[in-house]
């Protein structure tokens, strides 16, 4: 008995490395289109995807495989990898054959249809001409989260596919917190002059010498360029193929070094999860990302906790004053006062500083939840967008492109994916905290440039931990306590109280 | 019954189109790895296009698809270009079904554990190490070839993988011919001063110069950016992903500008036949390539025909001359008959001048028929090819590394390649010949830097017809005769005899 179950486990894991492949050559390709692909290539480069995705799904659903994940997911015998391994194989599974293949075609088919018209709306700053096709593609999400799982809400459904095992009922604990605590700390700032911009942080740098540049941090940081690479995008984003090929981009404004910069050093940060996957399972589900919050969580410890600390700019500051000169003269304490600049008038999401981007998160939350519940009409979206951004933000958007069509999720179908940054947020001041305790020595290290210690901590704690462990207990074995917004709102009021010279900088 | 017919054509059409979009992955994977793949993926890299491999050999082989074939290859009142579809789809599937999977596995693990193994015995210019895997590998392809083919000699089926049609006969009285002709003139050659060198093409060109021009100079020839690229790799080729995403690659040598432009022009003569592809069926076998050598015969057509030319060189030196001040002095007279020096020590297939390249290819040939035939023993391969070097072009190689095992075809299993290239040769001198006849105004236009009548001839007769007829219905269509090797010794004649002073320079 024990030897059939070898077998299948052996057989299991061949067919789920068959996946991986597929999915890596998914993420080349997304990858290429992103960075290489000729424009004139567009329609052939959907069609080639478009093959490899049904393949992949026709392998998924196939019934062997089914056949081998059931009886392997009735056994309570297996080591608790291979149990996890199994678990989230008949996850991905089950989703694959709960959604009706002409759901999945349509659905396909929408979105592909939905990026030029939403592309145009924004251009246009007309709402009204992209409703209609967004609204079908929330009657087609409705659809599929009612193919998945009838018996939960529908945007809870939605949430899952990027946070899985989370719950609105937490998400609003959570945010609610959060707001109750930012909302009177930023009103006390709003009053205040902000820390003034170091005319180093200005210079002129072109970007080539930005990108030798990132690319050396890159180093720093322990981005393995054996297995991997950086290059420029429109968007900085981490993809590639699998834990041996982690490609990450950039983009470079020649008069804002420190932008480009931290962009790299939060795409590296989610490079150094890719690459710190289980190398013993690297072909299987266990070993992948626990979720989009736990990505986000490891990008933004790098840029905001380690990125961003007088800590960290002990080094970088004579680092980055032997590459450019212009950073001799600066002070240490003006550039990290400055990268805690407040932008109050600022109403895009990914321009937003870190203190009111988790603002612009819980506005989208709320209006995605409201819209799902049936409480808010599509029609009345622009209007409770801009009616959050003032209570919220106390900011007016200009028209309809710098409120609610300036991101591109909606267009991709991507309903529910907005708390994972802020979730991620948490998670990050969280960990980073948790690393502190356990490793005392780590804030001396960094300011000396040393990065190994904390890297080998979040390898070991989290990267090599993947999906073994369901979010709640990854979070509790991670950190010693459930998800939870404490931590990341002492370090932004610790922050941004120094960075204004607020009295409880000191307490911060 | 039409309506029948019409809808299984229909089927075909989008199985087959599938079939492409995965050949298409498949470029686009394979150009990565030589161009952008960092080198810790080069494993993954191998399972991903295993997968896709092992995918695309499954839809190919898949019943259903046979039905098809099978009902369509048995009509004679198909139109003639769906009866050369369903032809080169059925060539196609009939190679695929009767290679027994074993050999299929056996074959690829092999050509991948005999890279390296060439890779390390020419660094120690040792056959001996070699010896081994490519006894095995020469076996594998006797398999193969008995199971594509029994009835016909191992060697010709192997050809027949590249050039479709082609016999070893035909070859053996190409071949005959092109050496008797070349060797008494190479003779003649020998015993006088070759055209010097000009200063202008020693002149120091930085790399990123090289390919400015060089990218330029691929818009002069008509390559659409709009579905191609242009990068840098270790070996120049084409590649990519089909008619809407054709990449090219080139490298630079500083001191040496035309050797890297001459390798873009190459390139770009590939570039410009796949681009060419009839766009109403790019994405069926009837528009592709008709084989490797007319492949072959487009980039030499592009190189040699035109790229070498007193009359393309009328435009190429001033306009050379705007943008490196050093060609502003050089004369044309000097460039192009420096063009055609014979470098009459060379042992390097690949460094070869034109006029001496047959005969490498020649030697080869004879080599692996012999060694097909069981008329060579692989222990006596390198004595042999050192005899036949001194034979036929009087060099007398260093070691194995600069003899036998100089080429890459071999570890990789490609048996009966080398003849493409110069039966391409052969097609190019015969096509350009063609084009001149029917567009007398030709030459005074590439004089000017018009390249589009020639373009358009070319891709009216040549590229647009990819694989509708055979080849020698092709040869005889595009150029009103069979393929010889006339119209090529022809060109050489005249090339080099101007180039080196001969008195018959003005008949050439």
């Amino acid at each position: 008995m024990r030897a059939d179950v070898q077998e299948d486990l052996a057989e299991l894991r061949r067919r789920l490395a068959e996946l991986a492949s597929l999915e890596e050559v998914l993420g080349i390709l997304s990858w290429d289109q992103e960075v290489m692909m000729p424009a004139g290539a567009g329609p052939a480069r959907g069609r080639q995807v478009a093959t490899v995705a049904l393949l992949h799904h026709q392998r998924l659903c196939d019934p062997g495989l089914r056949r081998l994940l059931e009886g392997l997911g009735e056994r309570d015998d297996l080591d608790p990898i291979d149990a996890a391994n199994v678990r989230e194989a008949l996850r991905d599974q089950r989703r694959a054959l709960r959604v009706p293949p002409a759901l999945v075609e349509r659905w396909s088919e929408v979105t592909v249809a939905a990026h030029p018209i939403w592309v145009a709306a924004r251009e246009r700053a007309d709402f009204s001409a992209f409703a209609p096709i967004l609204g079908e593609l929330v009657d087609l999400a409705r659809q599929r989260a009612a193919a998945i799982d009838p018996d939960r809400p529908t945007y809870e459904v939605l949430i899952d596919e990027f946070e899985p095992g989370m719950t609105m009922a937490a998400i609003d604990r959570h945010f609610g917190a959060l707001q109750a605590a930012l909302t009177p700390f930023i009103a006390e700032l709003r009053g205040r002059e902000g820390p003034p911009l170091p005319p180093a942080m200005r210079a002129r740098v072109p970007a080539a010498a930005q990108e030798a540049i990132g690319r050396e941090l890159m180093g720093v940081l322990g981005f393995d360029f054996e297995r991997g690479r950086l290059d420029r995008a429109v968007h900085p984003f981490c993809g590639g193929a699998g834990v041996h090929d982690v490609r990450i981009t950039s983009r470079y404004a020649e008069d804002d070094l420190l932008s480009g910069l931290l962009a790299i050093i939060h795409e590296t940060g989610h490079a150094l999860y890719e690459q710190g996957r289980d190398p013993a399972r690297a072909d299987q589900p266990v070993s992948r990302a626990r979720s989009m919050g736990w990505h986000e969580s490891q990008s933004l410890l790098w840029e905001n906790q380690v990125g961003r600390s007088p800590e960290f700019w002990r080094y970088l500051l004579p680092w980055l004053g032997e590459r450019l000169p212009v950073y001799q003269g600066a002070e240490l304490d003006a550039i990290t006062r400055a990268l805690a600049r407040v932008d109050f008038g600022n109403e895009i999401r990914v321009e937003a500083d870190e203190l009111t981007y988790p603002l612009h998160v819980i506005l989208r939350y709320e209006l995605e939840r409201d819209l799902f519940a049936g409480e808010l009409a599509l029609a009345d979206l622009p209007a409770a967008w801009n009616q959050k951004m003032r209570d919220y933000l106390g900011v007016d958007p200009a028209d309809d492109r710098r409120g609610v069509l300036q991101d591109v999720h909606w267009a991709g179908g991507a309903f529910g994916y907005f708390p994972s940054y802020t979730l991620g947020a948490m998670l990050a001041a969280q960990i980073f905290q948790a690393a502190l305790r356990a490793e005392p020595a780590i804030p001396g290290e960094l300011a000396g440039g040393e990065t190994g210690r904390l890297r080998t901590w979040l390898r070991e704690h989290v990267h090599v931990q993947g999906s073994r462990l369901e979010s709640d207990a990854l979070a509790r074995a991670v950190t010693g306590a459930p998800l939870g917004p404490e931590a990341f709102i002492e370090h932004l009021r610790g922050k941004f109280s120094a960075a204004y010279g607020l009295g409880e900088a000191a307490a911060g």
